[in-house]
């Protein structure tokens, strides 16, 4: 397989096109006070200030998470995406300065942790399974090599390569290097991706190293615990599935542990298992794959149903009011799901990646990008928040920033690449995983193919894909049907084509000598949908959610009042939609007659063995994402049904 | 209001006949073994060796909580208890020497607490808020008074007047008097049974004092806290409500914090109220008492609906699975319950009394006594209790004895002392509150009525009570007509009387002159019923329970399979019960046709556009009470109704 960076497209669409904005205009600049502590309000990161006393220009101690220097990684990649998207003097100049920063603060044998460096510099590689070392190196290999590739300076890549090649001396199964691997897994992709840019296969391997360790006996954190003369037993009640070491990753069939560690470590085996050919990975990638999806995934694509361990529980384990459904978690299922789909195109993939972009990544942020969901769960009674301890980690309204601040650089650096998620391009084939509008040239079979597609998406399905190659080229142009597409129209230059003969894995495989001018109409039905739970999903049996398009819905307080839960929906209640312009930044609503159960007459009976008396009322459904930017209060995306 | 002792019931009934027994062979034994360290592979209890650490007999630490001796104190009270319904030479001996090894650990003061005494001398009432030495003295008070009233032997009540005068001394109005009061309310009742049969007012002041004082401001609590030079903030977010001390009670119109708490000093309040005749004491009972019963109480009469606290969360606030409903707890409804009976006969208190009773307080115990809940939910999801760390205190088996072993002796002196709720006798009245078969001797205007209740109760509604007084006498016998009791009949001697004109509170009022071998039929019709849930109660819409008579019943996944969430009771669906004498020690069953939705046609999906379908099955429920007596699995009260 051919990997494809797809680094030339411009985003067009009015969707994305405002999120980016709100990603240069406030999340980068927002960020950038935060990280370097002139916030009023909120928790100091000490994030920049760390990396000036390691380097020297500041004295101090060390402050934050052992895994501050990865705010600043992912500002960087975020920068570095942006600039990838257009030119940005000022930013590009401060990143500038915080490389220079990073270069200081490197050690002569190219170590670079803050952490590490300041506060405990004796003590490097004493406790992978906590401390993130390896978290941190990944995240500024990532910033790294998207700064390289988005301006071709390359004088981060070098700091990086430098420190890079000290892990790789330090790591590996020869004798006289360590056997251990990080406790969460992000340096593996990150290695993939220092391979992409450079060639270099000794980070591949070194990425294969850490994931076919994983797991091995005896443990490796039991061996480096017993070094540190470590006496309490681990705090996680299922041990090293935490962070899925638990086995080695061959032998791992459920999702298991830590959602954000887990699906990273995902995103790294599929990577691998597309460059080293494995069967045997990408199988245990579809399994892995296959459990999540198929068993452990809210319909918005958040994962993690335990607060505890911010982790996955058990199949059908899906509680909406006590899920974690980390913002990163999602964003990291969209990691791993644009990596299924290099490695093999299946609308499957496709299908959980749009889920998890237009629902529960996004709901991770408000409408203006000042504030944040670390937590996004799929119903939330205001006064259970506040008085249950068990619900303490479900804040109804979004905050401004987190001590713990990994999901805001998460969010800023996937939608500034979203541009990435959009294609695949192997060798004479172009799919189309993504509908937003978006200006691209690929090389195709040799020759350059201008691609203009334009849409109205995620409110409308229709898209029109123009195609330009500078000489008549053929090539095979697959366009995603997708999983909630009840009905799709194809039409070449206004002609319609029944494209069933030539669907493979949910894709419409277009394949002809395409010329100047070539237009491609794709229309996809939107109706409106009532999705069920699979009914050994205790928490929503009974209940639908209603979806159009990508798009999950959700009842807020705000339009229903108190009591989103007293609300049934007929099942033959007609549904319509509206787009509204001025609501919520743009946003189609669904409405229509429902029902409510009445609570006034029953007076001050707390049982009865009356029949229970129902008024009609009127839904409105927003997009989940949208939910909590206007009066805060309840929210629910499983309606109960009336049959 | 004349307060009576109802001490010469014996009970012949087949359902709590069994339950003294078990009381008499099975759980004084037992926790005369555990009080005494004598049992395997549980936690020890040390209570004993406490006493003889404190009395100088034995030489080592105190060990155990603050509140250990409560321990002791709840089996000499569940001992005497059994001494007052029959005579046992063995247990009486063994009382005898528990009360001589008091008798030594007290001190020449009179005070009487291990904890202090062995541990910190010189720390005596420097932590009311959290170290129980007022509770301990409660329940010590309470034991001494059920021993005089049930031998006659005076040595341990004047141990613990001792004790209480020494109380009496140190707190009060009084200038040189301390103003605390208890951080776990018990004495206030305890000492008012002390009045009872001292008939030295003190205690009642005493009492009084303790109530009156709480809550006000400057916070005692936070004078002691100053005192003891704490510095960190108090544990419960919700403040000193946790000890219902937030507020001077008069002020409280929510039931708040810690559950059982809350029951013992409303139950105190009721007896004040009493004994008082003070009118706004009793309407804050009264407001209390709606709160509970219709805001905050499960339908088993558990309370307490957050493992948080152990505590009262807000109304409506009653999710079936996480709820702490607390043996204690239900036991102290039970005790608060009849104390309000006494104050003003209601049926309403006595159909919470007598709900509490069949189903949340005997559901802490197995049919064997032998293991106990702490925790009783209304779901059990077995796979979730191990997985989930907000379910760790919900275990899905009883366990054989707690570190924390308030509710087993609680247990066995609520049964050792059943025949205490059946009467409330008032001047010329007799208020039947319970039905259960006993024999039992009032003197009822002058004269002595011996009163014989013969039922199969709560398996049938058919009462027979034979009143024989030694002469001709006028008084009224008030029959309770159960609120769940849609149909009743009334015969005297054979004769059908039209009961409605002489209701008064749900009491049929039967006053005439009874005469020797006068007999009294009540037939109360025990239809199986279908109960809803006040809409706002978010857990239970949607979902009916079912009850027969006083006993609410429940599914359990040994006769349904897993995954007990996923039937359905049609609403139509004919029920029908059965008696099964071999079954959990005997009891009716309710069977009928039901639906489950059925996940095999599902295969791999995890949401779907498609209807449920629904397969049917034969349900089968049985008594609350009697679940997790077969193999242990899931277990279900509410049940999703198909309308």
């Amino acid at each position: 397989m051919e990997k494809v960076w797809e680094s030339h497209v411009k985003i067009t669409d009015r969707f994305w096109k405002k999120r980016l904005d709100i990603v240069k205009n406030q999340m980068i600049p927002y960020q950038w006070e935060a990280l370097n502590d002139r916030l009023p309000d909120t928790e100091p990161s000490h994030a920049i200030e760390n990396f000036r006393i390691a380097a020297g220009e500041s004295e101090g101690e060390f402050y934050g998470m052992v895994f501050q220097d990865s705010d600043v990684a992912k500002w960087l990649e975020a920068v570095a995406f942006l600039l990838e998207n257009e030119p940005d003097a000022k930013w590009e100049t401060t990143a500038d300065e915080v490389i220079d920063l990073l270069e200081k603060a490197q050690g002569a044998d190219g170590y670079l942790n803050t952490y590490y460096t300041v506060k405990e510099p004796d003590q490097r590689w004493t406790n992978l399974r906590d401390h993130h070392e390896l978290y941190c190196a990944g995240h500024l290999i990532e910033a790294a090599v998207a700064y390289y590739r988005a301006t071709g300076k390359d004088k981060f890549l070098h700091i990086i390569i430098r420190y890079a090649d000290y892990i790789e001396e330090t790591f590996g199964p020869e004798n006289h290097k360590r056997k251990g691997y990080p406790g969460h897994q992000e340096i593996e992709l990150a290695l993939v991706k220092l391979y992409e840019v450079t060639n270099n296969h000794k980070y591949l391997k070194l990425s294969e190293f850490f994931i076919e360790e994983r797991g091995k006996r005896p443990h490796y954190f039991d061996l480096e615990k017993q070094a540190r003369k470590e006496e309490k037993p681990y705090w996680f009640t299922g041990g090293y599935r935490y962070s899925q070491s638990h086995l080695p990753v061959r032998e791992q069939e459920t999702a298991t542990g830590h959602a954000v560690r887990a699906v990273y470590m995902y995103s790294a085996m599929a990577d691998l298992a597309a460059y080293t050919n494995d069967p045997s990975l990408k199988e245990t990638c579809e399994k892995l794959w296959n459990n999540v999806t198929n068993k452990q995934m809210y319909l918005t694509a958040g994962i993690g149903s335990m607060e505890y361990g911010e982790a996955f529980s058990f199949d059908y384990d899906l509680p909406n009011d006590l899920s974690y459904t980390e913002t990163c978690a999602s964003i990291g299922l969209i990691f791993w799901a644009k990596r299924m789909l290099d490695l093999e195109a299946h609308h499957k993939y496709a299908d959980v990646m749009e889920r998890a972009l237009y629902n529960g990544a996004i709901s991770g942020m408000d409408l203006d990008g000042r504030t944040f969901f670390y937590v996004n769960p799929l119903e939330v009674v205001p006064k259970e928040v506040e008085s249950r301890d068990e619900k303490k980690h479900v804040p109804p309204v979004r905050q401004k920033w987190y001590g713990c601040a990994c999901c805001p650089p998460n969010l800023a650096r996937l939608i500034a690449s979203i541009s990435h998620y959009i294609y695949t391009k192997r060798e004479e084939e172009i799919f189309v995983h993504l509908y937003m509008s978006n200006e691209n040239n690929m090389e195709v079979g040799g020759h350059q193919v201008e691609i203009k597609q334009k849409t109205n998406y995620p409110w409308d399905g229709e898209v029109t894909i123009k195609l330009s190659p500078e000489v008549d080229t053929s090539f095979t142009l697959a366009l995603r049907i997708p999983g909630w597409a009840t009905k799709a129209d194809v039409k070449i230059n206004g002609e319609i084509m029944d494209f069933q003969p030539i669907m493979k894995n949910g894709y419409a495989r277009l394949s002809r000598t395409w010329k100047q001018g070539d237009t491609v109409e794709l229309n996809l039905d939107m109706e409106i949908q009532r999705v069920r739970s699979h009914p050994s999903v205790r928490h929503s049996l009974g209940k639908v959610a209603i979806q159009r398009g990508p798009i999950v819905y959700c009842l807020e307080e705000v339009d229903h009042g108190k009591e989103l839960h007293s609300i049934y929906l007929p099942k033959d209640a007609d549904l319509k939609f509206e787009y509204e312009e001025d609501l919520l930044g743009g946003v189609v609503t669904l409405f229509g007659e429902a029902e409510r159960v009445e609570g006034s007459v029953w007076k001050d009976a707390l049982y009865s063995t009356s029949d229970q008396e129902v008024t009609p009322i009127q839904l409105k459904a927003i997009p989940y994402y949208a939910w909590c930017n206007r009066e805060p209060g309840g929210m629910v995306v499983w309606i109960n049904e009336k049959l």
